[in-house]
């Protein structure tokens, strides 16, 4: 075995989907690999770098088209083996590991903030906003818009199958906002009466299409119809740089059971649930995305990968991506 | 009272929403007449008159902005004082409302056959179709498609916030048609392998645009931009002449609770629920209405209620509307 | 000479555009022929025949791409033929001819008021309202609203080069309704704002597409791409069937110096000006015309025609067009 | 004070919007700040770059939505600052400061000749071009063209409430080019003739959308839907880096008395008046935007401002933009 | 056998494709009906009726796709029984059928007339138009244009895979008018010069769609999105009522070898051709429809359709359509 | 002569077009300059630049506006110009010149097989694909993901007039891929069947316009209609800088007697072909450009030749263009 028992448990977690949506995977990712770095018991540089490599490649294999995943392991254990080229000694890279995965924790608690700052200015006072499901980015922005003294209104789609939309509703009740929950399939009829829509992300694809909960791209189309803006809140580490190699972005399905009751279907064998978790959102409905980098038109997420790619070079980055070569 | 306690009686149940929808108001309003006709003590013409008179009006009072009512009013009295002008005995009379009542509830009834039987017409072996709420005009179609041979698949979304596309469900599987259900915000994501969407309808004004379960307009946008046709089956007697005259087609809303559990609406009071039944789809989003009178255009809508009104004269089908002049 | 001195007055004033603008045109047209009627001296039906025929054809002569015109002819003319062919003395004939006059001018000034009450029902309180020119109609639809009490607001464009709009402003403030004037080009910049577009007509095609002053098919693709919805106020005589024969509108031409003054142009012969009076706004711009006999939608417009040219059939309803054959 | 009482008496006069217009600002604020380091009387190097920091911070503070203003500053300011921090000494200083002053003047100059050059490439012998109000770079790049030969006709849309068009139209008179002036809201009756259409820019946003003297939008909006490409001329100095933090470009308002006459409006005092300078046409309706950088596609607008941002860093960058912290 | 083998030739004739196209059907059913009628030796009424209904039925058994087929055999058919129910004698029957199958040539022959006539009126001096295929009535049109002394040109495009476009090109060039022939995938290269499209139909669904050669629907498309007008000459027997009652028009494949050589097939087995004659274009994308009844637009369609229907009744006029009873 | 007889040999060849297409003309600059240098008399450094600038200059003149020419140009002669500048000797330069061009021919060879790579990862199994002419990059695409085990079907437009489609049946055939072959105005008949468009490009300008066989654009125009994505393969050596500068790339038309046989053409001489090799979509018609630097979106074209530009600096980076400073 090339890597500890404890990551294999974080990489399990991810695998059965007890650790699921696009920061917590990332989040986990970063702390699974300083974890390793932190009680390796490595003693040559060779072996720290294969012990890391093993767990980088185990947690790879988790989910393959999860997009933060690839995006954690990238920055950790690119500073990892820039470091080793440089013939740093087994001490040097195992701070190097550890520093890199703190890193990347630290930048993504601040990029929410920062997320939340920039897309409050976005929000005038009188502003009526739609939301759906529960983006914590969304949330922060518009708790932020209400710090500063605007005065807002939200319409929260419920979002089902998992109501998460109820959630979203409690917190910005929390924050003194006024909210009005609708059906999903009611966005539409409020359209004209709404100001903007802003939206979270689960993943940015490199032409500027947004993976989200299911139903985002029908609300962005009527918005679009409506000529009301949609601006999507997303991390930079959201941005998908498979796409640039010609993968696909997957759409992962969920239990029936949160459509409809288990003895509904068993009584009706010939009904079947399809249970999407997310749609893609092309970016012709997509205004700007806001990233902690600043406010980008969809057309420039092929900017922010392309950036990261020039940065560490081609082939390092192509090192740790889900993609793998046909044998 | 111009009229029996039993009118008033439904009267009742139509005005606290107990009858509701365009189809059982019409019938209940249509069985109404053909009682008070059937009952009425009336000892002259005059009285008659008098006593359906208020009888009609007593009905079209209870919910001003139902279709349907007034269609079904025009259908009963205007046989009735045409009869009256030709200076019919009060048995005449009586026998004419009688009959007017009973043709009314016959022609709903064969209605609904004939859509079935030209809607079917429209469906080829192979196509899967998409389906919102649940309309028996749409499962009358589907029913004979399958009848007639042609392999079919559905796919039903859930329709909340009452869940009425589980009956949808229920209804084709007995009817031997594999069903798939959806969430409501996942129809975009499907649309892609839909060949074509059916839905009934509550109402069509006569510019062509028609009331419906709410999500039809978002679900028609979505298959428009996929140029997926959309059919809607609707019978004559929803085609809304008061859109004619300038009034606008009200949308009515429902209970909170269905929506939101009361207990969680308690504790956040600044969480408030809109709840409206129905939207309205834009007859740019629909490809064809299929009517007991043959498939037609939305833009030949307006021609269903002109033929109607040319063909008793303006000032009689004034009479009863639902427009009440400003005093 | 087949028709009176004073015929020829009117028929030189309508040429010499001293009268101009659909209303007042037809007005004259109708008056000029009562007039003519009413001091023929003709002794003799086929006599009296001949100056009347001799007066429309002049009349016809004047303008041939004014829409009302023929449509006051015709609608004397018709029915003085009508009554020829079924022996009429040289009274009847003078008195149809007559009557029918004074019936034509009847009809223009109540087709205002069932407009203007129409029109105003497709208003609510709390509407922003966007008009453009100055249109009869579209002033006795806002006042109508104001006087049942609807809190209405108005943007009006000041209508260059004539400033009609401030005219509008005037009528407007009069009635107690506030108004905000803008330059022309602003109209896209306040869209967003606006609930509802309300326009005049000079014409409208067959195809329903409409005929007003140039710059209402900017403001309507203005309001198209904002989901606002445009309202068209028109008499059915503006209603032009030589569109179904194969004729196109023309658009007249106004002096350069309404424009620019006229020694800044004789200072810079290179530089013209182009000055229409009118532009044509396509059916798929507008959402609903508002006639006198009701609320339809652009693509019905063939329909108010073809119902007319069925009445008086198509032999007669083309003794009188402006459509000329080629000799 | 930290900055002299000429620089004060500049940035009054900005504020006061005596000088007004992208470039005229951006000159008068590259020339403030060479007079500044020019007779300064700083003894250090420390007291000079808090002289140079205030009079940036006055001269920011004049127009916080003016887009060239902080574009000027930046590119004196971070000249100097980076001078500084190479420990240069007080003359070195006050030489970096003139010399960048120069340079940014000189620049846009230069910038106005080569996007006449690369412009009028897009020129060929026939075309008929639109233009909208009075761009100095448009004028140069039409100038050019006819000066290469190229056979060319403009249409100038006389450019309400000020009549700039009449003066673009008498400058290319006197450039041997055929003009002919219409009202703006004819812009659409004429677009079938039109080749392409040529405008300035008063801002460029970080998404490609362009602000200039209202009217634009609509123009463009016509010009999309007739698939006549537009094309906007706009020095570098005019995009808009605020955008990337999350700023709203605001929309400045004119006199009343430029719309209506002041008696007119005294006379009804419930007739208002907006008066917006410019309006945002977004980038969809723009094909291509001519820079001195060469010609990019809107969506590449955020690459300018980027490119900016990555060479000088991003703190630095941020010391001179109209965004103030709220405190 | 209940009619006669010359009428049995004519069927085989449609039958086998030997007679194809909607103008040659439409004749040649009308002449099979006359020949039935001049040389039938029925001796009673009845006798001659049942002949005439068997040999329409057997007419309309042969291409049940071919819209004016079902049009020519009601034209003839109607007549007939409607003289039988008014007790005709045999003679006056015989007679009845004749002159209807004649009238019916007549008004086929004079249609083509009228529609050259009023589309003619449509193009104006200096007009370069489009057209697709080689349709008699737009060739009509175009002729007629030239003969009025209209200066235009054409496009013609080739017309794959039966390069009727050269045939196209060769009628025009001998009625003087200057013709330029294209491959049909040059269409939307050269659509910015084009005024206008011009082109024939095949069938014209109740909802304003236009069948046609393939390809007229990119065409329509691609004029579309450059706002350029379409018109489709369209005789009034080419409109199908099928769609009315809920049938879908079909579309025939013709024979591979009109694609590629036989022998080029036969050494690729693995390539298949598909060969559909015919397209449909959206009623969207067409302007209007030229029919010797006048110009509609495509909306209208369903009133031509409709008009028939009212005049004869349902229950006759269903006799005789291609629709048959599921059994 | 400042450069061999074979060099000009190979820019006659490409003068009179017997070298044609993208990739041919980028080849044969490449070996004609390697040749140069090869056999080169030059006795000294300067003589050597002297040579090979005239062999460049003499190439770039043949096709002014064939885009990959200057791209191939620049990728050999910078790299000389560069080594000139560090005082390379005579040797080194020339092996420099060598070197260059044939890594600009390797590197033509690598893209292909890595666009094959990467454009096959777009594929799924059970996909049918439209393409048109005869891409060898989309050959190679297709291919490959045939190899990968993918079960495809593709439809092949015959692509008039020079029948390139079957030569890509034919090859597709070969792969054992089925394929279809349709006429090219077939392809929005089929739209609604297919999955993918797959087209090459002959260039692309810097707004990610690609130009195209004759017919892509309309292809394309229909694809998005009915949402089906578009992929387009293109090697960065076909993007083209010269839009960058303001230059409009020229479309070439070909012999007329590719369309219509020569004695047709003799008979009719009013009879014209217009005959354009290629056409141009626009950007908003395609999904993603498939290089060999990854996918990108359209947009992102500017990219591509912006970095190529920061890299060898604007000065050296013009030297090669076909444009020309007008003297």
């Amino acid at each position: 075995m090339h890597f500890s028992a404890k990551l294999e448990e974080i990489a399990k977690a991810i695998e059965e989907m007890r650790i699921r949506g696009a920061t917590p995977i990332a989040r986990a990712v970063a702390e699974a690999l300083t974890l390793e770095a932190e009680e390796s018991r490595a003693s040559t540089p060779d072996e720290f770098i294969r012990e890391m490599d093993g767990a980088a490649r185990r947690l790879l294999s988790t989910r393959p088209t999860a997009v933060s995943l690839p995006n954690a392991i990238r920055f950790v254990m690119l500073r990892v083996l820039s470091a080793y080229r440089n013939e740093a000694s087994l001490d040097e890279l195992r701070k190097t590991a550890i520093e890199a995965g703190r890193e990347f924790l630290r930048r993504v608690d601040e990029a929410k903030k920062v997320i939340a700052k920039i897309g409050s200015r976005r929000i005038v006072s009188g502003d009526t906003i739609l939301t759906h499901c529960n983006s914590s980015a969304v949330i922060a922005i518009l708790t932020e818009a209400k710090r500063q003294g605007k005065d807002i209104k939200v319409i929260a789609t419920e979002t089902r199958p998992k109501f998460q939309g109820r959630l979203t509703a409690m917190q910005l009740a929390e924050a003194g906002i006024p909210v009005t929950l609708i059906v999903d399939s009611a966005a539409r009829f409020f359209m004209k009466k709404i100001d903007k829509v802003f939206v979270g992300a689960d993943a940015v694809a490199s032409n500027g299409a947004v993976v989200n909960k299911v139903g985002t791209s029908m609300i962005a189309l009527a918005a679009k119809e409506a000529r009301v803006r949609v601006f999507v809140a997303a991390e930079t580490y959201k941005f998908s740089p498979e796409t640039i190699i010609g993968e696909l972005i997957k759409i992962e399905e969920r239990s029936p059971e949160e459509v409809a009751p288990r003895d509904f279907l068993e009584r009706y064998p010939s009904i079947s649930v399809r249970n999407p978790s997310f749609d893609v959102t092309p970016p012709d409905y997509i205004d700007l995305i806001i990233t902690e980098k600043g406010v980008i038109p969809p057309q420039a997420a092929y900017l922010i990968i392309q950036s990261e790619i020039s940065e560490v070079g081609y082939e390092d980055y192509m090192k740790y991506t889900t993609y793998l070569e046909e044998s």
